[in-house]
């Protein structure tokens, strides 16, 4: 797959300024390096025995990191940042630690926030843009959302947000966001190119779905899992506590189930999980609502947890994409809350139907210690990168280590939880769900 | 106002048991001491100098606790548990305290649990009951809901209830639930003096919205606050993270606002706190849309916080009443999620509003260690007045004392938040929304 | 034994400006009123039927709350804040609420903040104050800790700390510490009569023991106690999974063992509570030692909990008092871990006691929601008292509403946990404890 | 380095027993598939450009997970589950996830938990065996600590083991534990070897300090940073608060500094970390009390954190082994605390040093959702493993997927700190010490 893959990370130029940051260059001394572009991290673990292709420069990704020599001088850095699209727990500690680093390890003076995502650049919005410095965002981390503010869409106002970057006289422009929020940083940049400026575009990839390609995990996912966890346990409780209760929990997943999955593997309370990698038929033998009654008979209570884009087959169609350039879905919480009461209904079965939407609460939190760690980590590589001259390129831990990746190779496809593999088996067996809730096939 | 209260606690008859229990009769050896009968907290703090009226009886609570002699043998105790209504924090705590008390403290080894509210006694259910001992209860107190199950309303089937309670040989009944399960109860107890039956009827009064009259708090309500300032906060990173953003949060609290109060009190960023006991007009220069508009013009965001009573006025009228015997009420959080954006796309106003109704997951929470404590300590009020042979009676918290309060007046009628007195107007404070939001008056 | 006391609470002078704070002065308008000065709060609640003495006003407490005219013009106010002695949760936001609420509701412009306690006053440690306003508080109360800093003593220099408030030009003094801070207080507020000033001197009491005369409960308890019972989870974890285990956990509670009782009481895993109030032997058949035996006979592991003031006649007399004036105490946990170990070693029994000290991760929490709401109440009814004019009294909270307690009768003594009453009772049930473990009596 | 490593799993024998788990054998049908064992994940990331070496098996990790065909037919299997060492969160997760897949999925209806550790299996200790099932286990995850109990030791003691192993007429052990636990239990499974025995002994590692090497992360450990970093929050509360107030906070980490690194990551708040992989001087113009001099001069607080195992070299030699056959090390919080002490007492400068040294609080918590869902697939892994014959193997994640790891491998050496690499250097620039602290070098 990956051989249609371009992995080389575009830059600005050659690199002439010695890092203000002062590391070891000696292997074996005990202290910190810097770390050179011929350091690689090979994606992909999968491998048999036997001969090997040699190695290509596309196979290998490139490791994240300060570079001995760097592109800017900083005293002529001015930093932009941006947040785009809804909100995910470790915004802010991203925001912090790309500020932090740029002030503390660089002596950046000059970093600016954009407010409201990309719509702060647009200027019949006319929104100050807010200065940033160590003392501001000092304790931002504490809290959910982003300092910065966010909005959705604005990113195909390409030549508008270019000027304006213009007008601001910035050179380094970092984009926190998700995918349509990346494929604008690319837009940009490339309009960037043409107009022969040299300013650094360095995204940080937020999806709380955990659906990106290449990378380990997405920030915020860990946060949001033990969030939902604890919104499964509340459905149990309340299952539990009816006569044929039944605790329906929608979680978020548009394309891919990882966070419904999560879930379920650290709740264990949910009896089925409905993700979009896998369908499921309603009425059947083996659909779900024949399913659930089986539950219902046997323990007297059950608890469902839905992804979004689960089930959409089963829901009219929905026209149109929402500002961030979404399919727009049909609501399959609510679709099924009724289906469900309908179905028992129908039987003249009394049940006792409690529907949980948690998404607000789970996203607007603030990050967990893991994640905390990991958006540090992300924001200082970010800042490295932008220093370094890379441009158009990602920053993401692939097999523990952190790498650069180009937007334009990220923001091809999504990753999706995989069917026939061991995550989604752990999950049916935590839940003990048929395999399969199809009556053909 | 008490003048025309009757605290007499009613009582099965003479206690000529020895207690099982070993406390001290002695006061001053610094050994817990049994509680007698004479023993009395008064209702009600606000005083004035000079001459006051002889205390009555009626003036009176009588203190709770274990007494020296006891109306039942505990090896002739068939005890029944059971619980009533919407979930709450600590019912498993109360529960558990129950059972422990009378096992552990007084050797009883008869004790059930009825399933589902009062229709586990009804006999179209046939719902088998559960036999309860410490082992059974030992860890319950860790989860949310109740382990009995609960179910609304079947308080009404008297003669079906004491028919059961008589198959079952029971002579003891520990009703926890709120309102109309009290209000059952004591329709119970009433049938079984008809029937000339020697059966305790001892309520735990539950109402998470934390009005009932007398007591200084209702058990789960500190859970349900904590829980509920979480969710303002989640409200207040989306508000705060878009532009013009809105956070409209709907709490708990029919007919009184202690949770909505007590919740921006904790919270410390909500803007705006609507309760039943304070009406607000919508429309008008001094109407909550206007002050809405207002506070977006200069802060650029809002969190709005609803009880679930309030407002109704402004609603059309829903008929008829839910099997818990409560009025129906109209959804004022969804009226106002769409009258508010009715009104600022009427303006041409671009807001961001995200509605949170995180009732389920509040009531579903385990016990904080404040409400466990009280819980344990209800619970074990509940069965020293049982073991006594008090009946028709709630145990409750007044004064930091633990009482017996007749059912027949606890249930008289509601608690409610002063708007004239010092909570309401440290919300106002803490809102810094204005002391009154009609036009009028 | 209220009859020695005098509840009056002392004021600078006649109150003729009428307060900015707008409230209602009409009973049944639903709109927040005014505090009178004759509006009381009888302390006591125990009480016998029949002919009453007469109230005095020495019986009753004083309502605290916004007074309709006030004393200082806010325009002329320089207030000052002091937080004194060990770290208690909350802290900060009592800081917070009575500067917002002389900021926000009074329109004071200048509030000073002392750092390090009184130190902070003192000219040899010649320490900057910090000006305060709504913005440097906003978010101090998710912090533990105090953000002006706290240390011990110093209260005793009554001159230099006068003299300081004299050059500073304060006319108003809120101390937020324990009872040494307010016995300096009065002493303080005493010098400025004498120096013919007028300062209001108003303070906060603080002592997570929660061991304060007449009120209901001191602010930080319930996270205190919230934190303290997660450590004897912890415990209980450790010794549930060792042969043998013990857990041995030291809480706070220099003279008194509510935190102990109640952590206890919510933990639910303790199998012994030890508490300054309750004597215990340790040798002979009834003492510690030989029930903790039973108990690993019996169990194979237990839970102690010990207050830090219990068992202290079982220790070398420690001489001498630390720098707020506290006798010393002597240290029992370590001293019972060593004293539990040669015991079971002497009987060649291997026991595993794990020995948890968690004092410093509970007093350096950020308060819980409720503390959080209790916090904010007491600051603005110090700011309020001040305002008015009262003077060496503190804020309490008695029977569920705030009052004005002179100092002078507060510090007279401290709460203790009664032995013979219920709260020690319910602890005994919940551990299971024997009644008493002394040999005699 | 892998070049001296073989990764080949040792096996009971041929697998002839049809799974009794229904999985899919067909690619592409979207459900969920069989493992084989030709899958493998390659370990190791680094990589650069050019000609590759073959990939012998050896280069290469087996992939986990339920076979077609498995070795034991489900109705004869005996299998025992161990737990040893000291506590870590996610002990009962997964003794939780082995019951229930063999239970549940297999079939299996003889699990036999060990108590307390190896001893469990020794005669002169004489401890009942606990039999388990899917009841016993349901709630357990949510407690700390080990259902089972666990101790130090007793693995050497081989013989007597597998005498016991025999007796029992086990088939299959599961040694949940550290180091020391896997080295007993590759001599415990040699010995089953020598005595002709098919009985599958698969390990499932623990070690908090997330020192395992190969393995992505061991279990307990984000659980373990969690706690770790209130722990740190709490001593810069006491540390900010006080006037040249020290935090100073052991962590674990006997021979690595993970869990320091992380928790100083994600509490935001420690101005040093001390590792064992970091050598530093205390004297001298660039060591630690220089240093420590300086941040106080400069912001009047600061908070250390030191693991357990740094600076051994300070401390006089300990010497000897303990139980689990660790070397003792001296306790170098207590040191750096009394040495701090004495270093400012010499230079009359008061402080106020807080020692905090939570790790019983750490250890014996519950996981944490992300901890709990890796600890379930770790079970689940394990129990697939011994159904399917292997033996002699630990479970691990290794980039990601699930893996067997030959015991002989695994314990050869521990994963520490990189002093040169991006965790260290990202760690450096948290605390914003400096890169050494060594006076030379």
């Amino acid at each position: 797959m990956q051989s249609e893959l371009d992995f080389t990370v575009p830059s600005l130029g050659e690199r002439r300024i010695p890092s203000p940051i002062a590391l070891s260059t000696t292997q074996g001394d005990r202290i910190a390096n810097y770390v050179s572009d011929m350091e690689f991290i090979r994606y992909g673990n999968e491998a048999r025995e036997g001969p090997q292709n040699p190695l290509e420069r596309r196979d290998l990704l490139e490791k994240a990191g300060p570079r001995e020599r760097i592109y800017f001088g900083p005293s002529h850095v001015h930093a932009g940042i941006v947040t785009c699209g809804g909100l995910c727990p470790g915004l802010n500690d991203v925001i912090r630690a790309i500020t932090r680093c740029l002030w503390q390890r660089y002596g950046v003076r000059r970093i600016t926030g954009i407010r409201y995502g990309y719509k702060g650049f647009l200027p019949e919005y006319d929104i100050p843009v807010r200065p940033l410095d160590p003392d501001q965002v000092d304790d931002i981390h504490k809290m959910g959302g982003t300092m910065l503010g966010s909005s959705r869409g604005g990113g195909e106002r390409t030549t508008d947000i270019v000027d304006a970057i213009e007008r601001l006289n910035m050179n380094m422009l970092f984009t926190i966001g998700g995918d349509g929020t990346q494929k604008g940083a690319l837009a940009i940049a490339e309009e960037i190119e043409r107009r022969n400026l040299k300013v650094a575009v360095v995204g940080v990839p937020k999806t709380i779905d955990n659906d990106l390609l290449f990378v380990d995990r997405s920030f915020g996912f860990e946060t949001a899992v033990a969030r939902a966890a604890e919104a499964v346990t509340g459905a149990h409780a309340e299952a539990h506590s009816s006569m044929n209760g039944i605790g329906l929990v929608k979680l978020m997943g548009r394309d891919s189930g990882f966070i419904a999955v999560h879930t379920v593997l650290a709740a264990h309370e949910a009896n089925f999980v409905l993700i979009p990698e896998v369908p499921f038929d309603l009425e059947g033998p083996k659909g779900l609502l024949a399913r659930l009654e089986e539950r219902l008979e046997r323990r007297k209570h059950a608890v469902v947890v839905v992804a979004e884009g689960a089930g959409q087959e089963h829901l009219a169609t929905v026209a149109g994409t929402d500002a961030s350039g979404n399919r727009k879905l049909g609501d399959i919480g609510v679709f099924l809350r009724d289906r469900i009461q309908e179905h028992f209904a129908a039987r003249g079965k009394e049940i006792n139907l409690k529907y949980i939407d948690p998404s607000y609460l789970i996203r607007s939190a603030s990050a967990s210690p893991t994640d905390s760690v990991y958006c540090e980590r992300l924001g200082n590589n970010a800042a490295h990168a932008a220093m370094a001259g890379k441009t158009k390129c990602l920053i993401g831990m692939v097999n523990g280590e952190f790498v650069h990746i180009p937007i334009a190779v990220a923001v091809r496809s999504r990753r999706r939880v995989d069917p026939e593999g061991s995550l989604w088996r752990d999950a049916v067996d935590a839940t003990q769900q048929p395999l399969s809730m199809r009556n053909e096939g």
